[in-house]
């Protein structure tokens, strides 16, 4: 009897194939679109973008449109599009009650245009053209009015990961700009060591373990025990010689800035 | 002919044990004094610290001494100790003509005592007392002041690690600086985006896989060219919602000071 339960039930869980159609065909689009391809319970019926580009090098120009009033029947819409794009484009989208999600860490919900029941599909990592992307380790932020939606949301995300978060659109936003702190600002330091490096003949390369190091390390300690370095130690003999050191004055504001501030949270000011 | 050449230059270089007294006793001393250890041509024949302290749970209390006047004859004294105590401690050795050699990223060779012949030993690293270290990996700095003790340097480094690099004085203040932007800023602003994911019921853990691929991009790409983020987009409506967001005066002023060098960078002003 429980056996025949568990066939019952794995039935209907494989009969439930997600039809999915994707908006847009920038780096989101692309990596997901790949990742989607692979999995079993999910069929990208059909793709949309304003130049019919072909998201992968394998996909049939015919699975592409452009005209956005002959798009296909499916169970969930993606809009991976740009920020300025969401609400334009879900009012375009001549469908209706439908569910209609976008891929963007600071738009909230409510940008979808009121025809369509509306959610969120986050997926938290920075997409470049060139670098492929695990999306088995990858967190995804799913939001939606209805606890149906989420489900079917969900339903889509752990075909993809493991790491499935309910996030509301207001912890979206406090995400996304921790998001530009520890990812945009610190890519722009990492800018900073190599424009030094470059001005004083030392190959970039023998940082690449330090900051491998510092990325790894706050995966198994919080940052605020992991703080190192003169600021912290209050060594004021090290910074005045990096100050004296430092000839770009952007770079000098700021170390300052960050010395100053690294002090102010351990206690002692500059 | 060529065969017992090869074999006597070999029973040479295998000859040629490398002698360490290793002074210090912080977390530097004792992770070189693990990587030494493990080490077929090196033998560390004596460690000095003020509190007689062993540097790893199986060293035996005779290695150590806290008797200055009583250090063991070596090939190489290593002063791993602070930057303040380098120019004092080196003073106080009673060794004649002997390489002595300091660990620090932003010391000059010159601190080292004049009755010495001085050197640089700097492995490139962020180093705790709890996460271990792949010295395979680790890049080290070697200064010194003649060809034969660089060699001596050399020899001692390369058995660590194939990445040694021989670095000045100057340009090893230049690594260092860029070194607090790449790892001691680096982790205040992971620092941040942990604080900002506290404060609004999020795990921290949500950010790791976007904090290591930003670490490994970089590895692969220019940091210049792997910039992304609203800064670098001009994508103005997204920084005021972040501006917004942010309660912290110190974040903010940080968020608006990097903000605007990016987009200094790539050519537009805020």
């Amino acid at each position: 009897m429980l056996r025949l339960f568990n066939f019952l039930t794995e039935l209907v869980y494989f009969s439930q194939m997600i039809r999915v159609v994707l908006l847009g065909a920038g780096n989101v689009a692309q990596h997901l679109y790949t990742a989607l391809l692979n999995q079993k319970h999910i069929t990208v019926v059909q793709c949309y973008n304003r130049k019919k580009k072909t998201l992968s090098t394998t996909q049939n120009k015919d699975e592409v449109t452009n005209i956005i009033h002959s798009i296909k029947d499916a169970d969930i819409y993606i809009l991976a599009v740009s920020d300025d794009a969401i609400a334009e484009l879900s009012a375009q989208l001549r469908i209706k009650n439908k569910l209609v999600v976008h891929t963007s860490g600071s738009v909230p919900i409510q940008a979808i245009a009121a025809i369509h029941k509306k959610g969120v599909f986050y997926p938290l990592q920075t997409f470049s053209a060139t670098t492929p992307i695990d999306f088995a380790k990858l967190p995804i932020c799913i939001e939606a009015e209805n606890h149906h939606d989420l489900t079917r949301l969900r339903d889509l995300a752990t075909s993809l990961t493991k790491n499935v978060y309910e996030v509301t659109s207001e912890q979206r936003n406090f995400l996304h700009v921790s998001a530009v702190f520890v990812n945009n600002f610190t890519n722009y330091l990492f800018s900073i060591g190599h424009e030094i490096c470059a001005l004083n003949d030392l190959p970039f390369e023998m940082l690449h373990p330090l900051i491998t190091e510092t990325a790894q390390k706050i995966t198994k300690m919080n940052p605020t025990q992991a703080q190192t370095g003169p600021a912290v130690r209050k060594d004021t003999k090290t910074i005045a010689r990096h100050l004296q050191t430092l000839s770009n004055p952007e770079h000098i504001e700021i170390y300052q800035m960050l010395t100053k501030a690294i002090q102010t949270k351990y206690g002692k000011k500059l």
